[in-house]
């Protein structure tokens, strides 16, 4: 089914905002068998609006809008969409009632600007709203049938995956297969270097290369799904050390399901990840299972008294040295009683660097009942990407442990 | 000046990639006195590129296109842009020995494939590439100028800056100015409610509403400076236990420079945060200055043993209670020997909810010199925004003590 899409906003136009909606779209509709052929970004004004409308292409099917539907002022596509289509406004008792007793059990009283989100069309449909108040519209006429959703990626997501994706997925009839497989610990040129000629064995089997700091994402789409399958089960054994996962899984998803397996607990000594790689352990449901905790030790204080890092070693070696990150994770894993211990130290940047010690110098420590080790990592000149990249090689350090034991 | 937009290219409609140039193209003609007012996604396909042409509104001034400028078979942009704009294709002899030299400067011998780079219009302009071998293309019609840049978003910055924002300013009369006012703790509908009046009383002066989870942020633009001044002055009293910052800043910042300026030290005991507060006061350059570090105490007996919260008040209140967020709060100040405690517990979710305490339940404690506090939350049923919620609310709570005390 092809797919045309408006994506509603002039925070889109004037770059306030990224649309990352269009992507997400473009994206999960393709496994449903729609294809986005067409995309306008329009402002939020009637007439672009509707203009865009007229304009969508005899090919499209089904036109995809995000944006608007919200309580302020400049949120009218429920307006000119009820135009277009020659839709009746009515109030929705039921939904209202349904609205104050939300925000009634927050504990608030709801704006009588929330009232507009309470008004539904006499004809099409209304689409239920899993996670907001905003809910969205379905109107079709002879040309296309037309999706109004919320333009906060949430919101969109939820009515996408429960109610829009089905109905392509209803009216499609190829259907074309993606497998994601996440790589970390390889850079993109190694391991295309190592696929290449697997890839060239199977024009069937189309692949594409995701490349992101912290790894390395395969796209793996045809519509042959046998070809597909024959294609990773040839893959798979070669990037074992690499891939953790499928589409939607975290690195700390796949550690996790490592540790529940293996039966073993973790704490973690965060220095200058100050907090990330606990934020991302706990961003996993069910992580109090494995992950006891930790501690933020970003002063060295904190190091010496809670992590007992020898004052001695700081004071020779530095903050940032191997024998400081291994005493953290030896430390941590002392002081919270756990199975393994994690830890990292380093320069974030982007002041902070010398000649001995540049910004991007990174030690992470792993301390476990078989002994510990040091790793050494030069990253980048930018704080939040060191950062970033210093947790997911922490993490794929745990992991490597769990598979392999070093 | 009013500008259209054409990105080109089916990685940004199959969602295999983000546009992110459009966002920055957006933002950055503005201060040039240019406005995006028109935007198409399309793919690299010929018809597509003529038919996004054909269909440029009259309105429009200039053109910017990106993307298919690149040496592989689906960067066919400049044949498109010759053919449509009737230019014929001259051989650069220069430009091709720059180019040979330039490899041969880095040791390799240049690829065949790369002599369409060399290609240059016998009318209108090649736009100069400071950092990459594909130069940008400059045509004009009777209708609009037409400029066609990489997709690669370092080159196509590169000729925005040098080339075409230049060209932009050199055209433009009228120049915009923007500010951002970002705001926390206050949904978009009461904003909305507090400044209605003045908004509408000031017609010159355009105001968009960017919600996000974590706040809202006000976009306040105009042709008329003064009267953006005056209409921020008539609105940040109002607004002012809200309003943190401008743009590109983010709440730790804020957080951080009135610490600073309040000569404070702070502390973490994070529950269902698991580390994130830690790791968002530390994403800010020199904030160990005073944030000396925090306990992930994710475990009760990390809350027990590390935090010295009383066995008692756990088991009597459960580790999500006023009682054990306010213990937290006072022992990881006690611990960590800082000004102010600042503590998280709270059901996450997806699961662990019951009717006493339902997922999105979640306290904030905070402990200071002039006692302690507190706060009290029902968030949403989803872990990741409760966890980003809960972080927002205990940076908004610990600004709103060292502003006014309380």
């Amino acid at each position: 089914m092809k797919i045309g899409l408006i994506t509603i906003g002039a925070e889109l136009l004037n770059g306030a905002r990224t649309d990352t909606n269009a992507a997400w779209i473009g994206q999960h509709v393709i496994p449903s068998g729609g294809s986005v052929e067409w995309h306008m970004t329009v402002s939020d004004k009637n007439e672009d609006i509707i203009n865009a409308l007229d304009k969508v292409p005899k090919s499209i099917e089904a036109v995809l809008c995000t944006g608007g539907l919200g309580p302020t002022h400049d949120d009218i596509t429920p307006t000119v969409l009820y135009e277009y289509f020659g839709a009746q406004p009515e109030f929705d008792e039921d939904y209202w009632t349904l609205l104050t007793e939300r925000f009634a059990a927050r504990g608030r009283t709801i704006p009588d600007s929330n009232r507009n989100q309470a008004i539904k069309p006499h004809i099409g449909e209304v689409i239920p709203n899993p996670v907001g108040s905003a809910r969205g519209l379905h109107f079709t006429n002879d040309h296309f049938d037309c999706f109004a959703m919320p333009g906060v990626p949430s919101e969109m997501k939820a009515m996408m995956l429960d109610t829009i994706l089905p109905w392509i997925a209803s009216k499609s009839k190829v259907k074309h297969h993606i497998t994601i497989m996440r790589t970390t610990g390889i850079m993109e040129s190694a391991l295309y270097e190592k696929i290449d000629a697997i890839i060239k064995d199977y024009p069937k089997v189309n692949v594409a290369f995701l490349p992101r700091f912290t790894g390395v994402d395969l796209r793996i789409s045809s519509t042959d799904e046998d070809a597909i399958n024959t294609w990773i089960d040839l893959v798979s054994p070669i990037i074992k050390k690499y891939h953790f996962g499928g589409e939607g899984v975290a690195l700390e998803d796949a550690v996790g399901e490592l540790l529940i397996n293996g039966g073993k607990t973790i704490a973690t000594a965060e220095s200058c990840t100050g907090g990330l790689i606990g934020d991302r352990f706990t961003n996993v449901s069910g992580s109090s299972a494995y992950y006891k905790g930790g501690i933020v030790a970003y002063r060295n204080e904190v190091k010496r008294e809670i992590l007992g890092v020898k004052k001695d070693t700081l004071e020779t070696y530095g903050a940032v040295s191997e024998e400081t990150a291994l005493e953290m994770a030896i430390g941590v894993r002392k002081r919270l009683s756990s199975d393994i211990g994690l830890s990292t130290t380093g320069i974030a940047g982007p002041s902070g660097g010398t000649v001995e010690k540049p910004v991007g110098l990174i030690y992470v420590g792993l301390s476990h009942e078989n002994g510990e080790k040091v790793y050494k990592f030069t990253f980048t000149p930018s704080r939040l990407t060191n950062k970033l990249m210093t947790s997911q090689a922490a993490l794929n350090i745990t992991r490597l442990y769990l598979l392999y034991g070093s």
